[in-house]
């Protein structure tokens, strides 16, 4: 399994690895209990504060475990844990420990309490920012308040999921437009 | 330049095409007034009603024409339409018409006034159907109200934008783990 070498990245910047649409692994944990779920209906919101908006259906227990807490961490995974990321998204927290039974590691988060993924080489530890659409859309707007990225992965390949079973994923295919760009639009 | 049968396609399924996070050309029209904007922040919020949210900045003509008219159309380019994207995203709609200096044509929705870009190979009719968060986060969910793809570019090659003016392209690798899922989760 490849190891990463997460470090400190800014808060900021997260469009770069969000806005291209990869399925996350969430991760929460409240009082006794932490949950890992798949997540492919996210945007982002705002660069600074650094937010995202989530779609956590109801029915998941990580939706209950991010409503007590008010946080979570989101990761983003390779395609080389396309397998994980299936058993995670078609098991329930309520009966498994999803981080043993998938052979994936916690590690601790530096400002919220839910864990970190160690095989995923970013993980944004979040805050809930606004839950007036949670009621109604199930809709989570959240702070990214620390963000964790290995550097030595410039083009992840990483999963997109389409329905039905099916995922594409990210070519290292890179088109530099910047020079077409306006200054200010640059960001 | 590419060309494009399109066909009716079910309004539930556009997730298919919108959940991998391609950048999109959102169309829109008002009395007199068309554009055109590039959208990168968007995410699926339901199946059925088919719901959408998307982020757009007040300081894009597309805000205003979409808020006085409650409607617009999403749709999705492929790596081909590089240059007119990044070209979209660098102007503005009062100066120009975009549809005439891209080269760009529009073809009449069936449901919407605003135009469907005839070189775009998916193409859907959005309806305004909850303002709540436009005020706040300039976060407009629609609704698809009809929906036209080609059938037959079954893998298109998106592009994924990741600020600084650089696009990730997506291959045309696709992973069947339908046989992973359970039943009830093979939508």
């Amino acid at each position: 399994m490849t190891t990463y070498n997460k470090q400190n990245f800014p808060v900021e910047k997260v469009r770069k690895y969000l806005e291209p649409g990869p399925v996350a692994l969430v991760t929460s944990q409240w009082e006794n209990q932490t949950d890992i779920m798949t997540l492919g209906w996210h945007t982002i919101l705002e660069f600074s504060p650094s937010l995202l908006g989530c779609m956590i259906a109801s029915m998941n227990l990580s939706h209950e475990l991010i409503r007590n807490s008010g946080e979570c961490v989101i990761n983003i995974p390779t395609v080389d844990l396309i397998d994980r990321v299936v058993a995670i998204g078609n098991s329930h927290g309520d009966e498994i420990d999803k981080f043993a039974v998938n052979q994936l590691t916690a590690q601790p988060g530096s400002v919220v309490k839910a864990p970190l993924i160690d095989e995923c080489f970013a993980s944004f530890e979040c805050r809930l920012h606004d839950g007036a659409l949670v009621d109604t859309y199930n809709f989570f707007i959240f702070e990214v308040v620390k963000a964790h990225v290995d550097p030595a992965l410039t083009l992840p390949e990483t999963l997109h999921y389409t329905g039905e079973g099916l995922f594409r994923v990210m070519s290292d295919r890179l088109l530099d437009r910047h020079q077409n760009f306006k200054p200010e639009m640059l960001i």
